[in-house]
């Protein structure tokens, strides 16, 4: 289970240095806090449906993109 | 908010009948519990990332699929 955090942080970290966002810009735009950014970036969150969509709205892309590579 | 819960929750209960499983099986091929699996189907439950992918194992299509629809 932890590679499906891992992979997941992986995606997310790669689509926001994509967008030249910091974390902190990042929290921001989901109203999440920069430690809770960072901690589900480094694949330690069990992230719920929920933030899943809150973020990959913030990133302005679907939420498939955040899940790629995890089966 | 409530409406992404409640997409899943179809989706899932889509393919879970598309598959001729009641909720108890797909219950027991997850090793969660029956009542979890129906709230999570109610659109009650915010699924963590986790659930979502031992979810699209045990009914053997992909996380895209549950995620169909949720923008």
């Amino acid at each position: 289970m932890k590679e499906i955090k891992k992979k997941f942080g992986e995606n997310m970290k790669f689509h926001r240095q994509e967008q030249h966002l910091s974390q902190e810009e990042l929290a921001d735009r989901c109203s999440l806090h920069r430690t809770y950014i960072s901690s589900v970036e480094r694949g330690e969150r069990n992230i719920s449906l929920e933030n899943i969509i809150i973020i990959s709205r913030a990133l302005d892309i679907t939420p498939t993109e955040l899940l790629r590579g995890i089966e």
